[in-house]
């Protein structure tokens, strides 16, 4: 191996914060080295549990996950803590900026809790595979536990939850007249429940509606997903959800499927990654210039689209043969 | 051209509503036939206004986008319609269907609107992509007017808005403390803002929150998106936002806008199809089988996926060649 990639290697792994953070930017951003950087961390992974959390604006996730790593830092085992905060809620602007910085100052002290915030980056896709990359790495850099928090509970959060090997989701009382259509799609990726801001009213009643539609039974497997109530602003709740998270695990490794789980989660990986490689070698082939003309073909309507990229795969082909 | 596609076309352009449901489901699910059926319509396309829509769960989409419908077909021009309604929001069960034979039959009478339900397609992307060829096939059809609705405002609805020409935003009063992280997003794809249930307490806050993010103005052109108070269970202010979408389309026409952004617009969209043209060169050189036990290998740890997929992509160039 490139000996200076095995330097940082090794500088990633004794835990210094500058090279992981240069690391997870390389990779997240597709810089230079950033195969060969995976490549070589991919043997020191597979050890940490991943936690995914998922829930609408407002629904206090930061809270419930800041809560989270400091009962995981100061429990018995003492883990060393990676923080994923994905915002794709504001894909020109990245919005999870700002609260990245603030929150940074709070664990600041504590090198075992380490923060980094990731929005949209342009290409469709791109937020689930840098998540998944990101997480890659801190894995590979020895974090015992890796949390990944995002807003919201469309495709592309699912996509993003797909890394986690446990996912929570998190309600809370009071949301709007239309909870009911978020609950359908949120259902079939929960893994365990959390009524956050429970002493709120009408928390039973979100704990019954869930109940309700569990017994729609969406699962292929025997787990019915606890409810926690928590009050993450006060530390309430926290600890159960420790449990039903560890429960969860056992859960998962009495029925021999973690492993399944992540091949799975591995067939879907592969095809976006052939998927992104096979578009890089065509990209390759295809100036800018190219691109931005025949756009402005199809735009003024002097060839079809279908017929167009079907002649430049045929180029790409021809010129990579 | 195969006469059985063009004798579809024929019955397609007629208005004939079982041709029209076929090809959309051909489209959709790339069927046997698809990519024909869409090079033969596309000298038909360009001619269709398309207007998107979106806002969160609970904004009153539905009925506000049901009387623009009514109002366009009432109106002067007694234009068609084709509604796509697009739900991301549970990508297994497919939320959207309920809700599509709900309103169906209120148009049940009325050949001129034409509405179309989407959930999630399995892949990635996969939503955008048909939402933009179905959106293709009704403006072929010769559909005057088409009205895209989706939920949400995260990276998927904002691809799948990138199809229309003019994008509305739905926001109403009260939801909830964190609705200035969402309006981060909101700001940077508007063309025109509704406030629906204007009708409730806060509807002026929001145009004022709105007016204050305007201020740091994300556009890249000089349009000041207009803000539109409605009621639309009402009826309320429909007009105003039927005006404020023509003042729009007037503006893009003036400033020759419209071309650039269809340019822009196709730009990305061959990159994706491109994306997916490739893929299917490699699936079509790679076995289920082989695919699964190269996903377990990368579970076991027994190969590490970078490598993988640099050596699939060169084996399925040099099949290809």
């Amino acid at each position: 191996m490139n000996p200076d990639i095995q330097r940082w290697i090794d500088q990633i792994r004794s835990g210094d914060p500058r090279a992981l953070a240069r690391a997870i930017s390389v990779v997240e951003n597709r810089a230079s080295g950033w195969s060969e950087l995976l490549k070589a961390l991919f043997p020191y992974t597979g050890k940490a549990r991943v936690i995914g959390l998922t829930g609408a604006p407002g629904a206090g996730k930061s809270t419930l996950v800041d809560q989270l790593a400091r009962l995981y830092r100061t429990g018995d085992q003492k883990h060393t803590v990676g923080i994923i905060a994905v915002d794709p809620t504001s894909p020109y602007t990245g919005g999870a900026i700002l609260g990245d910085r603030i929150r940074m100052q709070d664990h600041f002290s504590d090198p075992g809790i380490y923060i980094r915030s990731m929005a949209t980056r342009g290409s469709l896709g791109g937020l689930a595979r840098s998540t998944a990359d990101v997480a890659t790495v801190l894995d590979g850099a020895g974090r015992d536990l890796i949390l990944i928090e995002t807003v919201g509970v469309g495709q592309d959060e699912v996509d993003v939850m797909r890394v986690a090997d446990v996912t929570v989701v998190i309600l809370v009382p009071g949301m709007g007249d239309d909870v009911q259509s978020i609950k359908a799609g949120i259902m079939e990726i929960a893994d365990i429940f959390v009524i956050n801001k429970s002493d709120r009213e009408g928390a039973d009643r979100v704990e019954r509606e869930i109940r309700a539609l569990q017994s729609l039974a969406l699962r292929s497997d025997k787990w019915t997903p606890p409810i926690v109530q928590t009050v993450a602003s006060e530390g309430k709740g926290i600890v159960e959800l420790v449990e039903a998270i560890a429960e969860y695990e056992t859960y998962l490794k009495k029925e021999n499927l973690a492993l399944a789980h992540a091949a799975q989660h591995w067939q879907q990986r592969l095809v976006e990654m052939l998927r992104d490689a096979m578009l890089d070698r065509a990209r390759a082939q295809l100036t800018d210039g190219e691109l931005s003309r025949y756009a402005a073909d199809v735009a003024e309507h002097k060839r079809d689209p279908y017929t167009l990229v079907e002649e430049i795969v045929a180029d790409v082909w021809k010129a990579g043969a």
